[in-house]
């Protein structure tokens, strides 16, 4: 079949997307359309309808995710046989899908995207190549469930040089991601342990308490980094913290405060930091920050990172270094759990780093994003002082800062109306603070193409003007 | 160099790994093997010295743990630079790692092991060569939370054709293995929820319960399967049973207590049934046995499966299939989590599960499982009535009875002499039993070779002779 028909009503309440998922379900419902049938692919449904491309992928998706279509790799979308389905949902007009905004966004200043045309794909197909192999079969098996030790070294020579974080490679534990290490560090830590999280701060740990029934307190974050002496007057016994680069505020905590943290932990044997670097790999300006565990001699201070940032955020690989006494208290206590990383992508990785091509991969990367902030800091600074940005020192995002009677909510909208998405800081925040509206701009994600466009396009959307140039 | 000095106390108290181990480690924090030296070779050095392979595998092994030592691929073993060992331990007359037996292991009938001669190693390599692209690049991102549509869809057609199981993509979340995702029901289900276990039944299922502080109710496993009755009696409100080939004893659950458990969820909606199809795969004799799910409609039944028989271990990828009433309330209670499973493994099996790999591979399988079964068997048959098994109509392993005065730890002892592992049944008991000593017996990581020779050996351990000829 060449084309199939579909009437939309451009001004129905209905979603565009929602009209067409609804006309191709029915059609295979009442076997208008036979088992096998291959539908148009995306792209000319949309020029036909001329519609976006987002609508199409939505209604598609919608029909796969049901199995009323398939995809068939490089051939296209087919009609699958009904029978087969065995819960057919009634047509709702309420989808369960993600609703689609009104007008579909364009650029997505989101601070979890990272660059991904950079990607050394030869290099990892290669390694890729060689371990799966029947020369490696015994990797089908399950191997260390503190993850194996060819990757274990060869993250404690990269933390040892990198971060000058001080461990064998026995005090690592390799897993899925912090989501998975979080709630391991938590049960060692017992049930009485109280939690001091950064306020604003990262909603998937505060998740993670809370699903564990433990105790938090949030502490303020200011231009310094944590307050740390509203930590000592707190009860807490565990400090939560990003130090490299705090998320999402993007301060640096300051050398005074991280001698004050650490000499707080060190007043009870009870105390612990949990120092989260999740993106200390991209540093652009001043001197490389050590991290608390390099300063604490790793007694006090669990280290947490992972992969997310510096490789790719779906490798789900992310590693905890625990001091010595919390390490007999993980063995005891996890003894049945496999590790749930694959073994065959933990050799990979592994080779890749004893290789070098890690360390290629960072300085390449590192080069690439202090470009991306470049070009976004500057066209920031075009526009202050109507708006100022903090943050740019290190990772993958800035705060920005606008300075305006409108509320973070308002502007949010305004933004998605011309297709662009941002995420204001007071949805990390337990406490509100009076404070102008503030924006985390992610741009790892974007290519400096895109940045270009974006920044202005967003701001324009703000109504904010460029300073005037200087006579 | 090329060979070291090393002093062997063969009659010594301390293990010879051991000694290996120390005095290395000496001779480097001695300086008298200098940075950069190369060690000799695993197997020159166990020729050298006239020790077993494990034993020089298990000293390297803890030289590299500990940083003394690192390995380089394909070219050996290098002293590193003690300045950068953070943390040196004193030497301990106890390691930290496992402690050697007396007799290394030579076989092990570990229900947990699989066939890794027969890998698809090449496909699999093309399908990751395919997806490992530029092309692919957009992969790198987070995917779904739930598993990759692409995954879900040939999920859900594998589980249609092979095991009857009802569902849509959207019904089932894919994760890095039952240890993962139990926790994830269990939350859904409620803190006031009461779990039947299965009397013996599997460890790490137990494990999962309890670190989770819910109430469990141990009920028997009879040769018809679990005891359904004692479930009607007891408190339970949700039953995790494996009634394809129950874990561990192999025992298939009738129809009629099939109808029973059914019926037992049917009368509460607050009921539900944890059905574990760990190896469904293998099955040798008889006619299939529909699942739980396929029965019950998918109303009051969560489907439970995993990879780690059909695929591998390490791939750690498993799946649940969640009835329509508990999908809302894991869509409500799980937003922020990210999926545990890498998005490119998952397209590389989606890819080989949509060209039909997954089912060719399978098949083969399913006849090189069905010979060493055979096998295994015919073996064990020639040592009856001494002896005795069941469990052998599917799966990866039976179930052992030995008809003797001696209890199962003195039998396991006298194989681990003989060189064999075997596990007790009474390690998987909650509330002891009075039976004869009963093992579990698994194959799939032996060939027939070794099952050949494995199995006259362990029986000439017990003392057990092959029953006479017929005249």
């Amino acid at each position: 079949m060449d084309m199939i028909f579909i009437e939309l009503q451009k001004h129905s309440d209905t979603p565009l997307y929602l009209q067409i998922y609804n006309q191709i379900k029915q059609d295979i419902i009442d076997g208008k359309f036979p088992v096998g049938m291959k539908l148009p692919s995306k792209r000319r449904l949309e020029e036909f309808l001329n519609v976006s491309q987002t609508t199409i992928e939505m209604a598609y998706d919608q029909l796969t995710a049901e199995g009323f279509i398939a995809a068939e790799p490089r051939k296209g979308y087919f009609v699958q046989a009904i029978e087969e389905l065995a819960y057919v949902q009634p047509v709702k007009s309420e989808m369960p899908a993600s609703v689609p905004t009104a007008t579909p966004v364009q650029y997505d200043f989101s601070p979890g995207s990272i660059d991904t045309e950079n990607f050394p794909f030869t290099a990892w197909r290669k390694y890729a190549r060689d371990i799966m192999d029947t020369a490696h079969a015994h990797l089908l098996l399950l191997g260390d469930p503190h993850g194996d030790i060819e990757l274990r070294q060869e993250i404690r020579r990269y933390l040892y040089h990198s971060r000058g974080v001080d461990c064998t490679p026995d005090q690592i534990i390799v897993g899925s991601g912090t989501e998975q290490l979080l709630p391991l560090i938590i049960r060692i830590l017992g049930e009485q342990a109280c939690y001091a999280i950064e306020d604003p701060g990262y909603l998937m740990t505060r998740h993670v308490f809370s699903e564990n029934s433990r105790q938090m307190i949030p502490v303020a974050v200011d231009e310094d980094g944590l307050d740390v002496k509203a930590l000592q007057r707190s009860n807490a016994t565990i400090a939560y913290v990003t130090p490299s680069h705090q998320f999402p505020t993007g301060t640096v905590l300051t050398a005074a405060r991280r001698t004050a943290l650490l000499n707080w932990a060190a007043t009870n044997p009870e105390f612990f930091i949990i120092e989260d670097d999740y993106d200390s790999e991209f540093r652009y300006r001043g001197r490389p920050i050590p991290s608390l565990q390099s300063m604490d001699k790793g007694e006090n201070v669990i280290y947490l990172s992972t992969f997310t940032k510096s490789l790719m955020p779906s490798m789900r690989i992310a590693y905890m270094v625990l001091p010595p006494l919390l390490l007999d208290a993980y063995r005891q206590a996890f003894i049945p759990y496999s590790s749930s990383v694959p073994r065959i992508d933990q050799h990979i990785l592994a080779r890749f780093m004893a290789d070098g091509q890690f360390s290629r991969h960072l300085n390449r990367m590192r080069k690439i994003y202090r470009r991306k902030m470049h070009v976004l800091t500057t066209l920031l600074r075009s526009y202050e002082p109507a708006i100022s940005f903090s943050g740019d020192e290190a990772g993958m995002h800035v705060l920005l800062h606008v300075h305006t009677e409108a509320t973070e909510k308002e502007l949010i909208r305004e933004a998605l109306q011309s297709g662009i998405k941002v995420r204001g800081l007071e949805t990390y925040r337990v406490t509100p603070a009076p404070s102008s509206p503030s924006f985390l701009i992610g741009f790892g994600g974007l290519s400096e193409e895109e940045i270009n466009i974006a920044v202005p396009k967003l701001l324009e959307a703000w109504n904010i003007k460029k300073a005037a140039a200087p006579d």
